[in-house]
């Protein structure tokens, strides 16, 4: 049986106890952009119940053109207003760099990509640079509570990123 | 208080029982892209816990360079061979068109973003275009478990796409 097997009968449990359907916008106006990284349950971490908060993750949690397309449909059609950022401790992110990860799939397939891996050496410093593109972005309207921070992955605490 | 201040009040109690750092790569080898719907609590709907899964999220749950960028990382440096995609029912990304969403930035801005919004007409069809999109990357080395489903935010079930 493959993981996502097991993964369907979890679900089969979940639905069980299911109740009814929530509405659609935010309840809290909130939406978190957050590393992929298998330790992160945002749910967890922040306390978000179901309906809340849009929870936007990709590698390292940094901010490209799709980001700000989710920011912006969430602020724009969904009304959310705050925005809370979250890296953390022990990333994959810092291991590697762009043009090494490049390197290594051009060598492999032929094929070098034409975007950026987003590996960085300084959580902090990627944090504010994650505030920084989303401050400079004329698609996102609500741009004053956008607050960044590292989860410690082994004390699951949040530390903020003071600029 | 904002509700960021909030969720860190939470985080404090969520860190009050934190037991110690998990590994870095996903136990499990699977990653998950879902769209960010506030409705969708990934861990509760596939039973998932800290320390298995990598999970991506954006507007739509679906597939631009920067999922086939996450999934790269995910796949080729952290070992993760399995993907479920997980769209929804009552999403947003079926409530407007992209050309829509750009004039309206556009009107209000003066700028038309270079991004396509990625709004879809049809969930079967935009979870199938995302299952494509990954089997035509050449980044993407393990491609036998693609999955899809649609989640029920009436009933709490995934719902396999089958092509």
């Amino acid at each position: 049986m493959s993981v996502t097997d097991e993964y369907l009968e979890n679900n089969a449990r979940y639905a069980a106890s299911f109740t009814g359907p929530l509405p659609l916008p935010p309840a809290k106006g909130v939406a978190v952009v957050a590393c992929m990284d298998a330790r992160l349950n945002v749910y967890g971490i922040l306390g978000l119940a179901e309906g809340e908060a849009h929870v936007i993750r990709n590698a390292g949690g940094v901010v490209t053109d799709d980001e700000i397309r989710s920011l912006a449909i969430s602020q724009r059609l969904l009304g959310t207003t705050e925005i809370i950022l979250i890296h953390h401790t022990d990333c994959g992110m810092l291991t590697f760099t762009d043009d090494g990860f490049r390197r290594s799939i051009q060598e492999e397939t032929g094929i070098k990509p034409t975007w950026a891996a987003e590996a960085f050496p300084d959580l902090d410093e990627d944090v504010q640079q994650s505030i920084a593109r989303i401050k400079a972005s004329p698609f996102i309207p609500h741009t004053e509570s956008v607050r960044g921070f590292v989860f410690d992955v082994a004390t699951g605490k949040l530390i903020e990123v003071v600029s």
